[in-house]
């Protein structure tokens, strides 16, 4: 299933303008931030769909009957890009575990590129709900091959998955290779284009360069 | 319009269970946090009440169409136990305009009390959206008459209310004392009991105290 | 005694400029986030003149001796200028009690003004140290006021007042109304001029409209 | 040349205690925040040797004459511990460059293990001023491998090292391998006792585990 949150009238859109926006995301305070913000949006929307359970609470003056977060769930993330997103989705789900895979492109001599994992760090999954957050969803390649590496944690319950912007190839790509029993995409906004270069258009650039700077 | 929002599943429901629970809530920095998430909730429900309007943004690699706020909300709160609330509040509306208010209850010789306005800082709200916030709404009174209060500032175009927590008795202050067309009431949940100390019952004892320490 | 923080080498020294500069000021996040990192900075600066005390701290691998903060200070502000310094000293001191005073001006027929307490929410100040903020120091008159407000809450320890920006008339009034035994000045910078309306030159302007929007 | 800056009084200390006590250390909220809080501390004492140059800087009123940072570090973190630590230091350092790195323990049928990195991603280096965080400087072989790492990118002009605990080893290897002239090594508190599984005692645990959760 792929839910589009940009068309819903919320703040989520004036913060998809603010870090699209070539001139606005000059500031990476801001920048960062408000994928912080976003990362918030989109926790604050997955917690709907997560289990609650009435627990007794006692206050000062009685007891209150109120419903509680039954299991945190996991909170995965791919590097760097996708690190102030985690952060947001963190900041709502503070008691949650966190993984961190990064996944590189390997440029072939022919120009074509593969992508690889490197760096995997993961608290066993089995049986939990998964978040699982990137920046952008350019081919869907990165998201793909990153939830097959958790999987080697343990099978999930459901897995989320988030990214602010994405091409429609890229939600076609994870339609193909990802089951709705099995996952559901939650993306910002779609954009029709996406380059030879894998980029993203009109997009926002590298998410990751106005983040953390240009990487050599 | 009176909406509770604990009727829903979200993440809501546990913050609010860890600011009732009198153990967790020993901790002033996770409660003032738990106040702030809970305000950021509230503040991402109300902007979805709000006006957008498509611009067009430029990005390094093309035009996209967003939909952006058209006019931020005026953000006004009662001290001081709506301090943290309105910190939620401002960190997903940082472009906002800001209004402080400061409501104290006079006793009077008989035990009773009345509630005078103290310290009022505020922008012109003229035709504009104002969100008003209060950690606890307990008989209603000092609600009513902060927003009486910022009336003294120009006609709202609409005003939203938000309380963590209400007595029913201070839900049915507001739905007779102030219109439909006038304000929206958002709720985090509604408790039965209002003690004659016009204590919340189950509460969560004195969210000022909790957020800052006891005053003399 | 007064320190005067801009003469050493720091990154405050970084945000002052920010917040001085009439381009970047216009971000109100980024004024507010400024203030709120000025904050910590005093916190931190003060920090080292409190008292600590070693406590025995047992690890999951063994038992570690290190020095905690015997007593933490009490946080007072001035709203509404001095609340975001406010959040950045309760960043730092997270377990602190808090006060919050008003102060106001209060204009008379030939133009003059007096300053006038209107709130003020405080715990008992007894013995304890007192960390005291306002944005700016411009005559000093407002600092006093609240400062003898805070004194009917009990005698502190000792009391540190802070400001980010002072004026050399103000520092000098508070030299002349307050000893030395008693309060210890922090500020940012000293600029020179006082205009007749009460404004720090070249200051920064209005601090409260800065953060908060204009008010009416 | 190395800093301990336990030595000297200040919030810091009262961080630390946190960090270690195994019961504060269960709620990872404050766990992740006392590490972002320390590297907040340490960015502000290492702030006082970055260079500062005088600007003119327009205010609504005049001009002022303020330092301002020449040049922002660049921060580097090695994962995943020492995310919670960068983060405190991007707080000061809104504007730096940022590198990541991931070391890890490859472990030899003897029970031995070596340092290898895995993922890496910086910009240029040449000529700035480097800092780099890690939670613990445990044999001191993860710090030295990812600074050579760095190295790769440029040459700093001077790098400084941060680790929140230290084991006596650990600062020795440091001292043994990388030149006064080449780096300044700032840790929070330095601990006798080095396991044989290269545990600091009595020290706090694993860092990465109680920020982030157990990985498998």
């Amino acid at each position: 299933m792929v839910k589009i949150l940009c068309q819903q009238n919320s703040i989520l859109n004036q913060y998809i303008a603010e870090i699209r926006d070539e001139k606005i995301q000059q500031d990476s305070l801001r920048f960062r931030r408000n994928l912080e913000r976003i990362g918030e949006y989109f926790a604050i929307r997955i917690s709907e769909h997560l289990v609650y359970d009435p627990r007794e609470i006692i206050t000062s003056l009685g007891v209150a009957e109120v419903p509680v977060l039954v299991e945190y769930p996991v909170l995965a993330t791919i590097l760097r890009a996708g690190l102030p997103l985690h952060q947001g989705l963190l900041n709502v789900f503070d008691k949650s575990e966190n993984a961190f895979i990064s996944a590189y492109r390997k440029y072939h001599k022919d120009g074509r590129f593969s992508i690889q994992i490197e760096y995997s760090s993961s608290p066993d999954v089995e049986g939990k709900v998964l978040i699982m957050t990137d920046a952008m969803l350019a081919t869907g390649a990165s998201m793909v091959l990153a939830y097959k590496e958790m999987l080697q944690r343990g099978k999930p319950l459901h897995t989320h998955l988030i990214a602010v912007l994405a091409s429609s190839e890229g939600v076609e790509f994870i339609r193909r290779n990802l089951s709705n029993t099995e996952v559901t995409l939650w993306v910002g906004a779609v954009d029709e284009e996406l380059t030879a270069q894998a980029y993203i258009v009109p997009g926002l650039g590298d998410a990751g360069d106005l983040a953390y700077g240009k990487k050599i």
